[in-house]
């Protein structure tokens, strides 16, 4: 049932912005859009302030909010204490951080805000695959009943982190997780069908913007693997990075050259493609960008040969799958799939966390 | 991340359960089973009550809880205004009733319950595809802040209800539901390959437990419309049941047969399935039980010829499937696969949605 319609239970969540490049700007499109829905369903939430990098704006240096005639938005030095506590306010109200920037220093700083009574949210997967101990310092300052959501770093908005939360929290054992996490390998391997060599499908999805900046950031399979231990701590298991097998489809030869350079090798990469390519149709599959994750706390991310009769091998082309395979979901395991990346149905994962935590709001005065 | 494990919000959910059968027995054994875990996270689900038709036993009777030797449990006739009047209490305490009868006089109740304040959680699909009137009334009645949910109506335990709340509450807009919503025909028609008779497929998915005791209750395609009239509510459409093109796989004639004369007469459906099979096979594609939404409010149940790209064309034999095209997600879907049916993931999606109102409790003394 929709939002429920009610007078009598009014909740204001304030909120601060952190990161407002595509997916943050995506995101206060939506919560704008939104707005008058969300007031009918008894739910303010109150945008406090935006932090870039660089600037920083707050609502209480509003010409409009503070009745001046000056109608121009005044922004000021970024200073993250300065937000923060401007969020938090001073009345003990609900607050809420989103951090949408890609920063590792914002990360740090989670633990902190939960343990001083602000929610986070993020789509930013540094902390959720970071240090372990990092990891467990946020699970840890939760304690108060704060809440830290991520459903966005794994899949965009597609409901991931959530069912596999629903499965566990209801009593279910997850036994192994399979998918497909990255769209452009995913399309990069649906298209390599010997027709042409890879290298001038890498070419293709680069000039398409499929690709990273350098597409090196997507055939190292390291932001798969981050996904991986975020889905691995979810079920309790303390996964790390660096112990998760990446087979990377960048050979080390090239890794370390400017991305122009490696744009000028990538052919390179084609005979290695051609022979695993050539040898998953000798054995009748397909080859699949495939990450890979065991109740033994085994990951792997790679190339797999996957039978035809896969649910993965019929994907759309950019598509994004996981399967949960469970104790409740072992023979017929349980599938989401769709686009996993973007910046709209990023920041619709983001804003379904928000609204996740505003339902769990108590009424303040 | 996990329910929090706090120390400073302690929540209290008087639980009531109606219609012990297969469904609700698997839930009881479920939350047994979690309730560790929920005290840790500071969330107590009391159980205060289970009602089958007949008989009713209220945790005041319980002797053990009284302090008295006898162990036994203590039943009595069942009064359902007895009943909820225990389980809500007398001290303003958080009250939810759980349905799992498949009964329309207790959905009949589900707006009193609400607007005295009893939250409701129920796998029965009547009250979500029955009256329009009583549909609306029981929305009315959650203007006061009390939630009604119902995510095992459509698929058992998939996240199909909430993920297409979240995109409508982010702002997206849904265009078109595709889905293949029960088990029981997508294994008849995976299966259903022309080596046998279909009549011989309902024979043996009949011996095999995987249709109603009466088979024309899945083959008549009307409990996978009543999902549909779900998922059109569910988006604000008002659609009814009366309102769906429903293609039944029974003829007429054999429509009011008793079971067992219906039974003897199976084979009167194999020549028009062998002769859509064929003309499946005739246009590339395969024959799937197919059900149909799209923003017009136009709703069909019936067999459907998809071209072997289709994702429902590899589906494995039982599992339901359904797929999301909105705004956000047109070219690309979004899509939820696994299976459908069973008590334990029934009652999973059952308990998700109580853990869902669980967390939106406020702490009450």
């Amino acid at each position: 049932m929709a939002l429920p319609a009610t007078t009598t239970r009014r909740r204001t969540l304030a909120v601060g912005l952190i990161g407002p490049g595509r997916v943050g700007s995506a995101l206060l499109d939506q919560l704008r859009a939104t707005q008058p829905r969300l007031a009918r369903a008894g739910l303010e939430l109150k945008l406090c302030g935006v932090a870039a990098s660089k600037r920083m704006w707050l609502d209480s240096d509003d010409p409009a909010l503070n009745g001046r005639s000056d109608s121009a938005q005044t922004w000021r030095p970024s200073d993250l204490n300065e937000f923060v506590d401007h969020v938090r306010g001073i009345d003990g109200r609900h607050a809420l951080l989103i951090d949408c920037s890609a920063n590792d220093t914002v990360a740090s700083r989670y633990a902190g805000w939960l343990a001083a009574g602000v929610h986070v949210v993020t789509p930013n997967k540094l902390a959720g695959s970071g240090p372990l101990t990092r990891w467990q310092a946020i699970r840890a300052a939760c304690a108060s009943g704060m809440r830290f959501r991520y459903e966005a770093t794994v899949c965009a908005g597609l409901p991931v982190v959530q069912t596999l939360r629903d499965l566990l929290d209801t009593g279910d054992e997850l036994l192994s997780v399979e998918g497909m996490f990255s769209g452009t390998l995913a399309w990069l391997c649906n298209r390599h069908d010997g027709s042409q060599p890879f290298s001038a499908l890498v070419r293709e999805a680069h000039t398409l913007g499929y690709t990273e900046p350098d597409p090196r950031d997507d055939l190292s399979g390291m932001d798969v693997a981050r996904k991986l231990v975020i889905l691995a701590r979810e079920a309790g298991w303390p996964l790390s990075l660096e112990n998760v097998e990446v087979q990377s489809l960048v050979p080390a030869e090239l890794a370390a050259l400017p991305v122009d350079e490696f744009m000028l090798r990538l052919d390179q990469l084609d005979a290695s493609m051609a022979a695993r390519l050539a040898d998953a149709r000798a054995q009748g599959g397909v080859l699949r960008h495939h990450a890979h994750l065991d109740a033994h706390g085994r990951a792997s991310v790679k190339l797999a040969v996957l039978p035809t009769g896969h649910p993965f091998a019929h994907t759309r082309l950019t598509d994004n799958v996981v399967q949960f395979t469970t104790r409740r979901y072992r023979d017929n395991p349980l599938l989401v799939q769709g686009p996993g990346a973007g910046p709209e149905v990023t920041a619709a994962g983001i804003f379904a966390d928000v609204l996740r935590i505003a339902e769990g709001l108590e009424v303040r005065a």
